[in-house]
């Protein structure tokens, strides 16, 4: 007996349960099986399409040879009109090397490809942003920093994505300081920004001040480091990180430069020990590690009126219900929960202010600026502990953010 | 006074002429201009475009994450699946390094960009393919072979373009060496794949066979070369190649490695001198170098039955009309002149064979399978010496060449 066994409901991973369990029936062979999220990657997510109509010799003698000689040296005489007459003004690199992919760790190049064509849909959807992926066979920072200076000519941004601590950090500021087009970090800074965003409206819903605050930031990776840098430039009152070894100390040698730096400028109290020591009266709790870190023992600890940001996806640090019965404010960055707190709240709008200016670099006044331009699309009205950011869907979002954006770069005496 | 000039008609230069005429009267002055080819180049010919709708939380959630967690995996699992869960399959990158664009010259990889982009419009209108155009910042030979193949992981192929010679021999050869994807290198094997085509059926309507025939090829750079190497192997009974010193000599030691070779595998009869001492009773005329260098005397000197291929671009090594006074066929590069001999015929039809058929490399037996293939579209009654190829938009030539390439792969005994 062979069972032909199509499943176009199931996506969440049941499809190999189901195959090992037919499979075990004596006789019964699974022929084919599908199921919806693989039937929607198939043959990939995105296209490459053209702009112009080829349809006579006329159309080819214009957009191709003869005719786009001319364009050619309208560049190579002035450089500065490339940004109207070739993709380069709407165009992004969606950079990874495939060695913090998602939650699921170094898992390559090859394997990273469908989330930056999922990253590339995001852009497009809701920034109208062209993005391409580019996925690095090679794990070396210096080769990485190489590559992408080469293939720059083309492109009017630079997202990197997926790419692992330290490394990020060394990526993003050498590239920073070598094109003269923005380079932005999305797991660093676009996880920040949205943070600062939602963590704006949460003190407006329970009444503190950022500089009253304490916040302990669980899990001080790329995404917890660029948190706690924005929140210290936003004058939040203290920060304790916590890694793997506990809280962060200036004294551990195994500190690299930028965990060192956060160490030395966080953490008032000078508090040792682990997330209990840490958590014990805190306004603030942000994860950004691993799923269940967070007991309910921690979550007693915490201040009065206090909010938990439980950002591990997709499992997050603590059951949002849990947390619920101790915090104000809880937000995840699940769909299926209120205040989803979510990256694609940031990029396209930053990219589509960055871009439409021709801005040649991002600065953490643009961050600062997008945060609160998200954080002011939710209306004082609407404005609860169960809505403290605007969703996705939202047209608003990418609008506030770019205008935003494209004010700062504007005033800035160099773009 | 002002002058507001808008020329929308114009699409060959003159709008610089009129700027230049207008500015000249005293106090008039161009305001603005446009011209066709400028407003079709205009913010970019090509876009990414998604292929799946993003409107509820649902579909984000199997296009990005937590769904899209599933596809990497399945690639970390096995890659060999990232052909059909990505964009892979269907995607090309159009790689130059911006050192020989078009008859331009050295102009850099900005400049290249509009030349690159038409390139990826060629692809998708002809061939249905994603290409991606991928200019280089760096025109350092180990730079560009090891970016390649960095990039890799994105593409079903690689097609290389407007890279200078001898650069983009060692280029090509070295990333054939390394990479499991079909490396392609069209101003040379494009090229060489339609010259082919085209003298296959130019020979048919003379009554002349390739191994009693002396060609003479004018300009031995990336082009010349490679038609060269491809007549050679198709059996043609000499051939006599010629750069700016004259006939190549094996005792030149100006010569490379790729040009020393052909000259120690051409030149039967050991012929020394210039074009004038090569022509003589030459059965036909291949040119590939530049503008007006080929006279009313050389060619009163081609044997009878002689065929002109003048394919400079957009000016011929020969004027086609005073060609055609001696000549029995003359083809040129030209969409305005009978017999056009373009790239646009193979490179579209090459890649989608390979794509479709999974191929890992491009061998000889492919080019002359695709060379084949283009000229046997042209039936026995289209044949006529104005007719030697069938035009650019003929359909069935994508179809045709795609699935002569196909035939091959999947005879050969490792694709």
């Amino acid at each position: 007996m062979t069972v032909d066994l199509t499943c176009n409901a199931i996506d969440d991973g049941h499809s190999g349960l189901l195959r090992a369990a037919v499979d075990a029936v004596d006789g019964a062979h699974v022929l084919a099986m599908s199921d919806r999220t693989f039937l929607l990657h198939l043959g990939g997510m995105i296209s490459v399409e053209s702009k112009v109509s080829l349809k006579t010799r006329d159309d080819l003698s214009m957009a191709y040879t003869p005719g786009v000689a001319r364009i050619s040296m309208a560049i190579a005489e002035d450089p500065a009109v490339a940004r109207n007459l070739t993709i380069k003004r709407n165009t992004v690199a969606v950079v990874t090397d495939g060695s913090a992919v998602l939650g699921l760790g170094n898992i390559g190049p090859a394997a990273a490809l469908p989330v930056m064509e999922g990253k590339a849909l995001l852009f497009k959807r809701f920034g109208g942003i062209d993005a391409w992926p580019v996925c690095l066979a090679t794990q070396d920072v210096d080769e990485i920093v190489r590559i992408v200076e080469c293939i720059a000519p083309v492109y009017g941004g630079i997202n990197l994505e997926d790419i692992s601590a330290p490394r990020c950090f060394e990526i993003e500021s050498r590239l920073r300081e070598t094109l003269d087009i923005p380079v932005f970090h999305d797991d660093q800074h676009g996880t920040a920004i949205v943070v600062f965003a939602a963590l704006l409206n949460a003190l407006r819903v329970v009444g503190k001040e950022m500089k009253d605050i304490r916040v302990v930031v669980l899990g001080v990776g790329a995404a917890g480091a660029a948190i706690s840098k924005l929140l210290l430039a936003e004058g939040v009152g203290d920060i304790i990180g916590i890694n793997r070894n506990g809280i962060l100390s200036e004294d551990d040698p195994r500190l690299d430069d930028a965990r060192r730096w956060l160490a030395a400028h966080t953490n008032v109290e000078k508090r040792t020990g682990s997330l209990a020591d840490a958590i014990a009266g805190a306004d603030v709790l942000i994860g950004v590690s691993g799923p269940n870190l967070v007991t309910e023992e921690h979550l007693k600890a915490l201040a009065p009126d206090s909010i938990v940001f439980a950002l591990a996806n997709p499992d997050p640090e603590v059951d949002p219900v849990l947390a619920r019965r101790y915090a104000a404010i809880v937000a995840t960055g699940r769909s299926d929960e209120p205040n989803q707190i979510n990256n694609v709240l940031v990029f396209p709008g930053i990219f589509r202010g960055l871009l439409d200016v021709g801005a040649r670099q991002i600065t953490e006044e643009i961050e600062i600026a997008a945060g609160r331009a998200i954080a002011d699309v939710v209306t004082a009205t609407e404005l609860s502990p169960v809505y403290i950011v605007p969703t996705v869907f939202n047209p608003s979002v990418v609008t506030a953010v770019s205008a935003a954006v494209e004010r700062v770069v504007r005033s800035s005496p160099r773009r």
